[in-house]
């Protein structure tokens, strides 16, 4: 079974950056992943909380929050 | 041809959890991943700056700099 990785992003130019070059980088022979724009979909955003987010660029693996250099903190998100 | 991915660390917790969640994640077919401790190996510590690495645990994706989490400041490498 795939591993879920979820890559919390918001359309920053840090955001998009890590997006093309992360994000993609995956093994997605192994991980399942699933990228989130906390911007739109701001239902989420109590969601990435939950695992620890702090700010955007992030990804989620295994449960775990991994922040990729900084766009945004959460709290301008909500 | 794959894509040179270099993962800098300096062997503290949020390094070693960084290699293991993170480093392992890439697609192997697509990336060439080399681990540099740069607490033994301090001579790449300069390489690492030239890429734009600011701390560690780092990523260098293409060339370009993505810090994940933070561990230590390259200046307490050197």
């Amino acid at each position: 079974m795939k591993v879920k990785a979820i890559f919390y992003h918001a359309g920053c130019p840090v955001c998009v950056e890590a997006e093309q070059q992360f994000a993609t980088s995956l093994d997605s022979s192994r991980y399942a992943v699933e990228i989130v724009h906390l911007g739109t979909a701001k239902n989420r955003v109590t969601e990435a909380e939950k695992f620890g987010v702090k700010s955007v660029p992030a990804l989620v693996l295994g449960g775990r929050p991994f922040h990729i250099n900084f766009g945004a903190p959460l709290s301008a998100l909500k």
